[in-house]
């Protein structure tokens, strides 16, 4: 690894799809040194031994070479948060190539993404819009009962991850109190502390920002969680067996009971998986006014059929598994590159590297 | 005024309408020991004499009673930031009891309303509306380009005072760089604090917030500012004549040239008067692309008719006048009043009293 650095380096990118002139242009920017060459293959496709074989670094998002083909690679960074379609490549089961992903970087674009719902939730976004639509001014009155303003509110993160942590950062700002759920206990300041990549000035590094924190995966945990009186839950957990159906009626009616009486009734946000939730449990829910809104960036399905009931529920805002997305995704993806070869040309560990023996 | 206190206090409330039975509730828990009345009168008609000489404590808009009815009045408070309205009426002209009023209770929701509309635009909230209505889910490669987000951005603040700082906060914590301009120079710690009252929680009341700060009332103090290479541009001065059409045709081409090339051009947000911009050099920049949206809550004139361009230009989004709005207006003026009474019966200067000896 002592030769690792960004000086003579023969870097490929395998995408799904051509990468737009004002990318290349910006992994150049990035990487000024490197010999750069793009592949574009099929999702999951290895790649062909050609391009394989001269590269020294290879940055991608499901493709992979041979094992036999890697013997010039020393790291395989990933533009995904995670890697569990690939796993199971031998060039993962068979080689020692350092691994590495980009989680942290979806903090920004997703915090945005939920914060712009909520406010356009609380504030008559819509309302407004189409009234511009028609010309009509309409004035204040047709405001004035209704838009709330979130300063005092709490919010729960149920999933205390790099997306809770800007979604914290941002809620702050706001005025509102945050807390934090966890599946494992951090009861101590290094325990809390985000050690994955972070967006320069972003996120909530030290996990300072919650007022409380909370932990456990039974459903008494999640349960005390949900009695906060919390105004808003989001959502930020992987799917996983134990967290499929995670909130269901019984939660639904939970958080509405334990919201102050003359606050409106909790919103839920869901950037984690469609699965998580109970979406019929939701739908009833959403009519039956326990919750007073939903945004959804993910469904159950995707895409959603148009014939789905959950399109038209009340005070839902749907979106197509987007809120990621956006012209910085793919420089950030580079910068955590960018980053970890600094770090294992000083020595240092690197950051979202994958553990082979742990398996994430 | 050694009597002034919350307790036994004759508390009247004037307003140009009924108010709601939850804001009588509000005024009562937060003044549990006055005794609390109301009169519903036509915007800036004096309040008669049955009603004004008994009170001690008048909440009002634009209602003020004759100077010789003030007999037992000991404190003005008006819920409104300013109160240009009543600066020439004989109970301010004539007599000496105290006038204060509800400056910096606009921060929260203004800029609540200010990164809503950011978002909306930065994030294409209005085509996933569309397409939720629809029924379509449309997936990312309708968003793939074009989404961009708020991290590393420019925002240039132009008039810092409550409502700029607390968008200021938020920006921050969005990953923007915050740049303040005020008329008059800010050149000490103590010259950049908020000394009227802060929403607990919100707002930059030490004025740290800022990377750099600029002032000055002449047009070659406002165009090195315009020439930081802002991405946003938020109007927040106060309307004089000296800010009439403060901002037209050169200064819009000034941000457009000034922003980095690779960045979407300027966006503007509009939260001061609809006066402060040349409005037809602003469709203009619009029209012509070089500013790349605006969010205007005020416009010239109001109601905006219903044939005028402005409703149309490209990327606009205006509302009616409601940025400050909410739930949490009435409580909050009532809270500067009740931290005033606390100040007075401490013997410590009150928070947003009007002088009249400086007319502001």
């Amino acid at each position: 690894m002592g030769s690792i650095g960004p000086a003579k380096d023969r870097l490929l990118v395998a995408f799904f799809s051509d990468l737009p002139g004002r990318l290349m242009t910006a992994i150049q920017a990035k990487f000024p040194d490197a010999e750069i060459s793009t592949v574009v293959l099929p999702r999951g496709a290895d790649i062909p031994s050609e391009h394989a074989q001269k590269a020294t670094l290879l940055v991608t998002f499901t493709n992979l070479p041979r094992p036999e083909d890697a013997q010039n690679l020393r790291l395989i960074h990933f533009i995904s948060a995670g890697l569990d379609h690939s796993i199971h490549h031998p060039v993962l089961t068979s080689t020692k190539i350092p691994v590495t992903t980009s989680s942290g970087i979806h903090g920004p674009p997703i915090a945005e993404w939920t914060v712009m719902n909520w406010l356009v939730a609380s504030r008559k976004f819509v309302t407004t819009s189409e009234s511009q639509k028609k010309h009509e001014w309409g004035g204040p009155m047709k405001y004035m009962d209704g838009l709330s303003d979130q300063v005092g509110k709490k919010v729960g993160i149920l999933g205390y991850g790099s997306i809770g942590r800007q979604i914290a950062r941002v809620a702050a700002a706001l005025g509102m109190t945050v807390h934090a759920y966890t599946a494992s206990p951090r009861p101590t300041p290094s325990s809390r502390q985000d050690t994955g990549y972070v967006v320069p000035g972003t996120g909530d590094k030290d996990g300072s920002i919650p007022v409380s924190w909370h932990h456990g995966t039974d459903k008494a945990s999640i349960h005390a969680f949900l009695s906060l009186g919390l105004n808003h839950l989001v959502v930020a957990v992987p799917l996983t067996p134990q967290t499929t159906h995670l909130l269901g009626a019984e939660e639904f009616a939970l958080l509405a009971a334990k919201v102050p009486t003359h606050h409106p009734r909790p919103y839920l946000t869901n950037i984690a998986r469609g699965k998580v939730l109970d979406q019929d449990a939701l739908i009833a829910a959403l009519q039956s006014g326990q919750l007073s809104g939903a945004a959804l960036d993910v469904t159950d399905p995707e895409p959603l059929p148009a014939d789905h009931p959950l399109w038209d529920a009340p005070n839902v805002q749907i979106s197509p598994h987007i809120s990621s997305l956006g012209n910085e995704y793919f420089p950030r993806a580079l910068d955590v590159l960018r980053e970890n070869l600094a770090r294992a040309e000083r020595g240092e560990p690197m950051l979202n590297e994958y553990k082979r023996d742990k398996g994430y």
